[in-house]
């Protein structure tokens, strides 16, 4: 007997054969699919019922890379030089942060990634612990790690407490059915090789990821040239680092053969258009990257530069940013660009088998967007409303591991005018702004 | 005694000093604004009241370029080299439009705008009459006009059916308060030297604006050079028409003396960004055209290469392109962005000084931001949420020449269940397929 079933909808089931089922039924229990088809052929029994209203029900969309508290800092500071951004405003608010603070921030990401459609995130901050608890509390899926570097961090004092952290983060979430912890040493221009080998070590001897900033611009390969003579694909190779659990976000400055060299070990790459052309990193090789058979997935990065958790926004983003890149109006079809925030997001996730599609046995982690809207009609192809139309606030429902997050706009994990509050003081107390 | 207010938020006046007015209120009467200031020094008597519930109130937006009426093609081909979305599926379902057609379409897309916050478009397409009587009936303000061409019309049939509907146009709505004709020859390669010199005649007889797709990609300045032996703006100039009446679509293709030349004359840019990218045209040069004094407008283009009417994604995108293209973060800071789509925006649609602001003797065009929500949490500069965070979904009350046109996202103006059902059924009879 199902715990509960989504009806009345179109699944948009993203299995690799591009399934779509008009007037279907999903039904899970368990955290699982147990039936995905049309509700005609459906067995008895439902549980609790959500009414899709005829509109679109597809995979939880994956957002594989953001800082989740950082939405304390949207808005704060932007279009200013990256030097101005960072040394005047983010590092200065980041000295003040608190456990609270990220916990707080983390808790209002993930009211925003709820009701705009996001089930999973891939979260590198301070305070990592806080984060993992905000997600854990707000019922997503996440991988989450503490940020490390040879500094002192605020959020753990010395490097050797970091990388404590990090191998208690990983322990403490071995056996949790939808929070990880993983390694995430902050970029190789911030973290030295003796910091690097031993984070490496912690991600070979646990098997978790390990994910870093990495050729986010041309500035970052000269100064990491500069640091460590290589580039930087070579040195994560040198110290034997470039295999299936690395995990880079950005990839804006690789060349061909670093294409392939990620392709080859199984590497995965966060994408984040939306950060990189407000930040003005450049953009990043997607159609090389895909072509090469990278794991590529969407990542927003933090709402500091992008300003919101929004992945139907970066796929639309997405997919015209690469046509212009190119100019190639066929570069990023629709279909392509919805895959990487579900079935290839996945993989790049590190879920490649059961994350990211609509199937019996799969993940229960969905949404349905509410297409009865002026700016749906008329509604020739769903995939392509999906990445052209479709905005965060589209979204009704939402369900991860089985769990209704979400109906009908209402979120029922957390206290959304408690979140809002919480967040505002906290983001007062960081920046010593009003922040209304 | 005013007819409406608007109270109970902040108000970003878009004025030249960039007035912003927290627990504002604004009232209007007769179509202008009689009153903008605090709520606490606002004379007595209010007429009906909109509750802002704590929101950012703005200048209604201007879109500067669309094709309403193609909202019926919203989604029917994407992702395709220029020439097969064109000739394979454009042009064959435009040789099947009817008057009916054109009426729903722009219903619906009138419906779209009202509810994401645009207030004034300029649109040009086929049976433009029934255009103008759709944004007069949904309460909007326009500048229409039949597009023309050398070949015969599905609008109007022959060449000179075109120019003297033209003409009926531009008189018929001369002293409407909101709705205006204009001139629309459709670009240089698809009208000849007879038809752009009776076109600019008219212009030149009536005043009206003259609207052309121009320099909307190298191809065009290609084929352009090939017919006519000349760039395209050389074509307009020796056809005597570089003047304050010009008003160019795209301008992507644009050297930067023709950049000057387009100011001098005081000539008019809709920058399309998303539709650019879309159509992988290129990328206009915003910077320089701003730089160089050009009144520039936003626009969206039309929904069959968006594929939505949004102006607040459109903001997100032009400001984000810009940085991207430029390398350059400080490029399309978020003020300059916002200025495209309200006092500049107002520039370019020909009515500087009463448009795009909110001041007291400016029209009575405006609506209010919903920003009690996480995405907007918190809130340090309302200039940057409005470019990088709002969407048209945040849209609360859209208010058109003192007109309520939608109150709590309940819209008055029209019956938007009958203008979806019909919409959906024209689009099925324009395509043969079915939209759901």
């Amino acid at each position: 007997m199902p715990e509960l079933c989504v009806t009345n909808g179109t699944i948009i089931t993203m299995d690799p054969q591009g399934t779509v089922i008009e007037g279907g039924m999903l039904c899970m229990e368990g955290g699982r699919i147990t039936y995905c088809g049309p509700a005609s052929s459906a067995p008895p029994g439902t549980g609790r019922v959500l009414d899709a209203r005829g509109g679109l029900i597809l995979p939880g969309l994956i957002n594989g890379h953001t800082h989740a508290a950082m939405t304390l800092m949207r808005g704060l500071a932007d279009d200013l030089p990256l030097d101005v951004w960072l040394n005047q405003h983010i590092f200065p608010a980041e000295r003040h942060l608190t456990p609270e603070a990220v916990y707080w921030g983390s808790l209002l990401a993930c009211l925003e990634m709820v009701k705009s459609g996001t089930t999973s995130f891939c979260d590198m901050y301070l305070f990592a612990p806080q984060v993992a608890r905000a997600a854990d509390q707000a019922g997503l899926r996440a991988v989450v790690g503490e940020v490390i570097y040879d500094f002192p961090s605020a959020g753990y004092g010395e490097l050797e407490s970091g990388l404590r952290l990090t191998q208690e983060l990983i322990a403490r979430y071995a056996d949790h059915s939808r929070v990880q912890g993983a390694v995430m040493p902050h970029a190789l221009y911030t973290c030295s090789r003796p910091l690097m080998e031993r984070a490496g070590q912690i991600s070979a001897d646990t098997g978790a990821a390990m994910n870093i900033h990495l050729a986010e611009n041309a500035g970052e390969t000269a100064v990491v040239l500069e640091k460590w003579h290589q580039r930087p694909l070579d040195v994560l190779a040198s110290l034997g680092l470039l295999n299936g659990r690395l995990w880079i976000d950005h990839g804006v400055d690789l060349s061909q053969g670093e294409i392939e060299r990620l392709a080859a070990a199984g590497a995965r790459v966060a994408h984040c258009p939306e950060s990189n052309m407000k930040l003005a990193n450049g953009i990043a090789p997607l159609h090389d990257m895909l072509a090469a058979g990278v794991k590529v997935g969407l990542g927003t990065d933090g709402c500091a530069s992008n300003n919101d958790l929004d992945l139907f926004g970066e796929m639309d983003t997405c997919a015209k940013l690469a046509k212009a890149s190119r100019l190639d109006p066929t570069a990023a079809p629709a279909p392509e660009v919805l895959a990487l925030c579900t079935r290839r997001g996945a993989a790049a996730f590190g879920r490649p088998d059961d994350l990211g599609l609509l199937a019996v046995g799969a993940l229960a982690d969905l949404i349905v967007v509410d297409v009865d809207q002026p700016q749906f009609t008329p509604l020739y192809n769903p995939l392509s409303h999906l990445v052209y139309v479709a905005r965060g606030g589209d979204v009704l429902h939402t369900v991860c591991h089985g769990r209704v997050l979400m109906e009908d706009r209402r979120v029922e994990s957390l206290d959304e005018a408690e979140v809002l509050a919480r967040a505002r003081e906290q983001a007062a107390a960081l920046t010593g702004r009003r922040a209304a």
